[in-house]
């Protein structure tokens, strides 16, 4: 059984991916939920996370508000894709279950601290500030980490924010750096990934088809989350990006990447944010991180709706 | 039929889109192949564009030397890629043919003002340094040019000499950043279509089925070429890029892109010569470019066997 | 009396600065000092500054560990001004004073929250990393600080470290940022004051003069810091840097500034950490520091040279 | 007897410049005077230095004209210091002497080929976009250049554009860093030696007291001229730049400065154009430019004077 903290900025795709996670009780040990400033303000990202813990029938789970803003640029957030609450679609009613006192970043610090070193991942679903700060304040957890494993960035995907950068790195690149080189395990779900894992009408079905309150929420979720990038980039679904984290620590066996350096740029306008990563080795930048670049989408689809089927 | 400059920097693919331009007399009036540096330094290429004439039995073209540095920055050049001398492969004699005394860059500016306004095209092969003198020293032969066909840069393969640049674009950044902005039509091959225009082996056996000289140098020069790439990319064949400009001119029908913004970076080390093409419309900067994606290979090669074959 | 915070990285004229204060218990409460890494290494400038609060007579002082490196980039040092102590000159021995078990970090911000608004002003003399990480932690730290008085910037004199980047500022330039960009009040000390502040022989005769221990320190830690800039500047003295940020806040008449605003470089290589200091006014962008340029060098000793004095 | 070329965009500055180059016939012989885009647009620039040979009583100067828009970025003018003509001030008549056929930049690389190496010197007084065109065409030009004396920069007295950047090199910084790493020798006059150069009422008077057409039109330029600066800076009288620069050439031992190396700021925003000088060799690049700091301005208006009394 691995033992996580979902550092996140619900969102309708992390919403998906904590129900994955929490659907996994038997495989996962969910320290906590940290909530960051991302797809939409803290507020809401604290309030929706506790939402979702409550939707899976957990509302033991320990959520904790951490950063409100990026660590050097103001925030950009993303209503557009995930409307004015960042969870629109379901009807979920306002959490009840508490917001834990500590700070996101001290709680970060301390599980690394007091667990067992490499005993601990981190499935980061929106902007790293969360994981800069602690990094930040206590370098000497990054050889406590047993994994990170993010979504965020992409490259042969290009971005979605920009031409060139992903929401989550661009949000906040200078967090993205210091995690890039931070020398922990790093696997990355960049976009080359997620947007081979688009939402069909037939995969939304299938969670319909469960025929649960947590079904029908997915399914709420997603049709709503899907209708940006359906018309963006006239598929069949949208690409549900962040539940691919949780999915690899059930079943890395479903994702195909390679090992090489991932730099983030954090000097041009232009390009800010973008991830570089050197995926056919052509510079001597060593390697930091694990891309992933495939997926067995009917795989990950099946492994999401059997494990919301749960919940 | 179209009145071209081919500005080259020869290159064995380089050598190729000669050919194939060579081998369309009615379609194609070459009025001169203008040499930059670039894949090798300057006085190979001038050297390898005669070459090429001579071996496509064609003396008499205007040979003319341009530029022998970047703009702005030190040359870098690619023999790991050209070897020695930019044409390695095949065994071809010195030229014979005279190197015009007109300078590349004043041929240019006086082609473009001698003939019919948007009657001529260029054809650019290498880095734009030679384009980018002509706008400078005569911005207003910008809205004389037809159309400017270029191979360069590249958005979902990434880059080629570093992970988000492609060599053409690298090597003189500046350059390119001025044609881009030129204002005149542009038409980009970039990477991610000449990577769909592999040299397979199946489609170097129909050049050497032509059992003739031109034919033979074709698959000398393509079977030093691809090596490296093979190597990298472990495919069948490399990709075969310039020749794409050239056959668009003959066939646009063979490819299918988008017209959209194409931006080169220039202030990052890291992500330098990138060229940042908004493929998705996500940022408001004015479309200025025609962007290919797709191509037809098959098609693509059928017409360039052809061709070499009529040399 | 006013409350400060000294955040330090000692250094020979930290010390001298911190000796100023503790020569001024009158009119300064030192809640602390807080060391950082930046002339020498962290675990050499939180033993110095515990030397100096023994060498003044004050081990009740709190003394605090802070950040051993900048946020994002690695630590430079300055060894070659400093010693490899960063007190090299006089005979100091190992202090015996505890250092405090709260993190510099912790302090600062607890400091600020539990005294009332506005009454507690940070002195810096160091990287601004300590307190850019209390401004990332806790942001609304920034309406409850006094005044932050610091050394650090030049502009009419340059840099020192490079061209164009003073010490201080160039070690963390991000950290730098999100201090000028936090919305405190800001008074800038930069080499434009303090290459003013020159230590000429009869200066430092002066401290001779005392015939005390603290003065005879004095001595010794300027003799030897002085030697660098003396070589350098051809000058008769070096310039006496962070006493600068105290004597202002016992004497503000001494000094003489504007209020304009203050950018920090942080894109460019060759200018990072430039302190771009709108003097004139030409900019749009708001004043956000009081950025001082003249000093009575005299009656700036005159003050030192009394306070060292009492000690 | 030198042989020079002024390179130009009068303004009033330039005006004064051209007219002690003129006045200085035994000493100075002006091949030609070329202008460029720069305080005023390049029909008014090449306009006003006609102007001023006419008002010089020498028709005969061959005057050419140059780049109408700097290498890469959008002109930049600065009517707010010169008027609306870039002369404004006196009343002078539209001159009647020809403007000569061959574009600037051929008449600078001809010259330079034709005359003996290292006996033709550029006096430049404005962005330096034709003569980096010059040496982008013709690189092996750049030895054959006597010495570039170019008034532009600033380092101790900072910008005068921007907080960082001097108005010359800010409105063309590529085509600055193209000439500063050309190999060429190079004096540079910057701020820090014309704000030293102030057109007092009593330096303004000895003009008036001339008596003459040229005296006459010396003070209505310089009225007009200091308005600027004399409110901006609340000295009396402006710094009078470009003259600095001809002086240099007749009376170097006005001047006093030191080799150093001189590298422009290209890729922020924040900083562009600056003139990063390595003054007190702190780094390791290598020297380039002899950049003056000082001057005997009583020496410098008394040269000045005499010399437009003579025309």
């Amino acid at each position: 059984m691995r033992k996580i903290i979902i550092d996140t900025d619900p969102g309708q795709d992390d919403a998906l991916a904590i129900m994955l996670a929490l659907g996994s009780p038997d495989e996962l040990n969910v320290l906590g939920v940290t909530a960051v400033a991302g797809n939409v303000p803290l507020h809401l990202t604290e309030k929706n996370a506790r939402k979702i813990c409550e939707l899976s029938g957990r509302p033991e789970v320990k959520v904790f508000k951490g950063a409100d803003r990026p660590l050097m640029r103001p925030l950009v957030t993303a209503e557009h894709v995930h409307g004015k609450t960042g969870l629109d679609g379901p009807d979920l009613s306002e959490p009840t279950m508490p917001l834990q006192d500590e700070p996101a970043v001290d709680f970060i610090i301390r599980s690394l601290k007091e667990e067992a070193p490499n005993t601990v991942s981190l499935v980061v679903l929106g902007p790293l500030t969360n994981i800069a700060q602690a990094l930040i304040r206590a370098p000497e957890i990054a050889q406590r980490i047993e994994e990170i494993v993010l979504m965020g960035g992409g490259f042969f995907e290009g971005g979605n924010i920009t031409p060139a950068a992903e929401f989550n790195i661009y949000v906040d690149p200078h967090a993205a750096d210091i995690v890039f080189r931070c020398g922990a395990p790093i696997v990355v779900m960049p976009l080359d990934v997620t947007h081979k894992a688009l939402t069909t009408q037939s995969r939304i079905d299938a969670f319909r088809a469960l025929g649960t309150k947590a079904g029908d929420a997915a399914v709420a979720l997603l049709d709503f989350f899907e209708r940006f990038d359906e018309e963006k980039y006239g598929t069949d679904g949208g690409p549900l990006h962040d539940p691919c984290t949780v999915a690899y620590l059930l079943r890395p066996e479903l994702f195909g990447g390679r090992s090489c350096n991932v730099a983030v740029e954090l000097v041009s306008e232009l390009t800010l944010g973008m991830t570089v990563i050197d995926w056919w080795g052509v510079t001597d930048r060593p390697k930091n991180a694990t891309v992933m670049r495939d997926i067995d989408a009917d795989g990950f689809f099946a492994l999401l709706t059997e494990r919301v089927g749960r919940l």
